[in-house]
């Protein structure tokens, strides 16, 4: 097989790739049906494909009463790399070219070690897995960052738990290291993506995944795709204002979302639960650590300690009390929780829903699901695939027939 | 010539159509080199609009150094109208295929007479702008209602201030009057739209109008067309609450930005501020009538009243808290003020302005102008016509090309 270092040539190319990337193998006719391209012109358009790598034909579907149609792919040695680097970890997925994740690594290391030391850790799970793999090339990677980023430029912008990264060019330092077109995006907005891909979002075009983890972000999807705005900030929603008398927030104001319902909100509120006494649970944890985590939290309302509970039904009073307003505003088709609180449970699901039923507009609450991650820790990984695989089968700016 | 009950055949048929709408007459060089159609194929589809009476030729560009390339247009005899209906009034305008008014008119009566009444009124001043004109024809109409619409039935719902009105087929009942097609649409989403084609908004794909009279409501537009959510309720920000323990709203709730903002609250607090003696202005006006508006607070404040000042301001404060929320959320790049109260001037900018630039992210807020309605009270029905424009210069589903 040839390498692709191509492009889809046309705008009909490009239908034809994501039809065959989103619906597995066709035949010619049901192709030629999707596309309204006559039959020779499909016929052009689908050995150019061919000649460059992207797809291969073989095999015939079921005969519908005249000659059998033959079937076509994707080329089998597609593979795109999809890279969610995490606070304290870093996930690396290999897919084929319909995305499915035939390999799939992580490791621990904490962003604040800087971008050369994660991005190496990052090069390295992925070596491991191409190496596995029956296919060594990779035609494009997606990577996630825990921060804000320009998505235009591929680079992380003041991303407030990331010493050392801001401005760092992570895209073009990956692609030259790989040889392959990268993007760069939020983590949240990969998550999204992936849940759109392959998870609880699949069928929906317009929802929202709210990230609930050291600090809490939106991915707004509109259309299928994600919504990043002007600046490339849009879901930043962890600064949102409750009360601005409330507690401090680590951006410098007071009474963000963040400052009530993040994991770090939750950690401090049960250090300071464990240090009054009001939780054996939590105070017998906090003896064998220096300090609680959010992890502790879940913990302690698995083993259903009502302290615990109670912080985290508050948690997600706060997030449901942000979310109606947006939900009144964006009338989205499905809410999805995601992140490591969201591990926690159902008190904290059950708390949001009721938030946001109460206090939405009921034309806009009638029939919204609000619903945990499917994919979980994998959601990032594979919608950092379908973030470069959008690229990849897309006609490249200036070529494009509009 | 012919009258056009027509849609395009294909993408390319609606690519020309919207191009000569938003930028004119072109010559059919500079067509082919927008298009990217070789030129037979130009002249080829050019031919159908123009037997089509989409289209029409004459004169000849300026040579650029070989044979002269003839002009083409929109035909002169295309006619859209845009239909505003507000709580006290109906707007309507004539305009050509590029969406220049050529006519307005409009004419007071009360949304709660309901739907044959005001219906009527608006068929008649068309009919009076149909007169006079050129061309008596219209190709299609929008409308807008001061209210929850299904766009996808054309049907208001559940309207809080039009009894009589919910469910009633307003596009059906004037596609029927009319003999073109016809789109309803909520009132804010079309002022959007007008802003957009005609207004402050021109070149920008991405930005919110919020309309403050007697309800709050927000237009929301992506890439350039309006986001109406999965159940067309997006934008409904007046019922976003601001605090539970805040005064009662007419939805039945508490503490909603209407119940802070809206005209409706400004007459309310105007007149409390009348009654208890803080405001001699006030009173005055209030001496004279039985009740004051909003309009009468607006009027205290040009008249330098410092607790009209004061009240506008305090308005402009709640309005910009919650629009703080969206900016982050959304990341718009322009957000426009338009409605009654928003005619009271700068001092409800600036509060509007200041709350927002305080509270949102700075990369969401680092170049985002907040600006006043161009077009105030002509925002709706150019709206209007530009909403049925995109329908009647579009591929009709099912031919569409994909």
């Amino acid at each position: 097989m040839p390498r692709i270092a191509l492009r889809p040539e046309n705008a009909q190319q490009a239908q034809l790739l994501r039809l065959l990337r989103g619906n597995g193998p066709h035949s010619r006719a049901e192709l030629g049906e999707a596309v309204r391209l006559s039959r020779s012109k499909l016929a052009n358009e689908l050995d150019r494909l061919i000649e460059q790598g992207f797809v291969e034909s073989g095999g015939f579907a079921a005969s519908r009463g005249g000659r059998r149609s033959s079937i076509v792919r994707l080329s089998d040695s597609i593979r795109f790399a999809g890279i969610d680097i995490g606070a304290t970890s870093v996930d690396v997925a290999v897919t084929n070219g319909e995305l499915e994740v035939l390999g799939h690594r992580s490791a621990e290391v904490g962003v604040h070690r800087g971008p050369s030391a994660v991005l190496d850790v990052a090069l390295d799970l992925l070596g491991k897995l191409r190496a596995e793999g029956t296919a060594p090339d990779v035609h494009g990677a997606g990577i996630g960052i825990p921060g804000p980023v320009s998505f235009r430029d591929g680079v992380p912008v003041m991303p407030p738990i990331m010493p050392g990264w801001d401005q760092y060019p992570v895209r073009e330092a990956m692609s030259h290291e790989l040889g392959v077109p990268v993007q760069v995006d939020n983590d949240v907005n990969l998550m999204a993506l992936g849940e759109h891909q392959a998870g609880v979002a699949r069928s929906v075009d317009d929802f929202l995944l709210v990230k609930i983890g050291t600090g809490i972000g939106c991915g707004i999807v509109v259309g299928g795709n994600v919504h990043r705005g002007v600046s490339g900030s849009a879901g930043d929603i962890g600064h949102i204002q409750i009360d601005e008398n409330g507690p401090p927030c680590a951006c410098g104001n007071s009474g963000c979302l963040e400052a009530y319902a993040s994991g770090t909100a939750l950690a401090r509120d049960a250090m300071a639960a464990a240090r009054a006494g009001r939780s054996t649970h939590l105070a017998e944890l906090l003896e064998h650590a220096e300090a609680l985590t959010a992890a502790d939290v879940t913990e302690a309302v698995a083993a259903g300690d009502p302290v615990a509970v109670q912080l985290l039904r508050s948690g997600g009073h706060r997030v449901g009390q942000v979310l109606a307003s947006l939900v009144s505003f964006f009338n989205p088709g499905l809410v999805v929780v995601a992140g490591g609180v969201a591990g926690a449970g159902h008190s904290l699901l059950a708390e949001i829903r009721s938030a946001v039923y109460r206090r939405s507009l009921p034309l806009a609450t009638g029939n919204l699901p609000i619903v945990l991650s499917e994919l979980a820790t994998a959601a990032g990984a594979v919608g950092g695939a379908r973030l470069i695989s959008d690229q990849v089968f897309s006609v490249p700016r200036g070529a494009e027939e509009r």
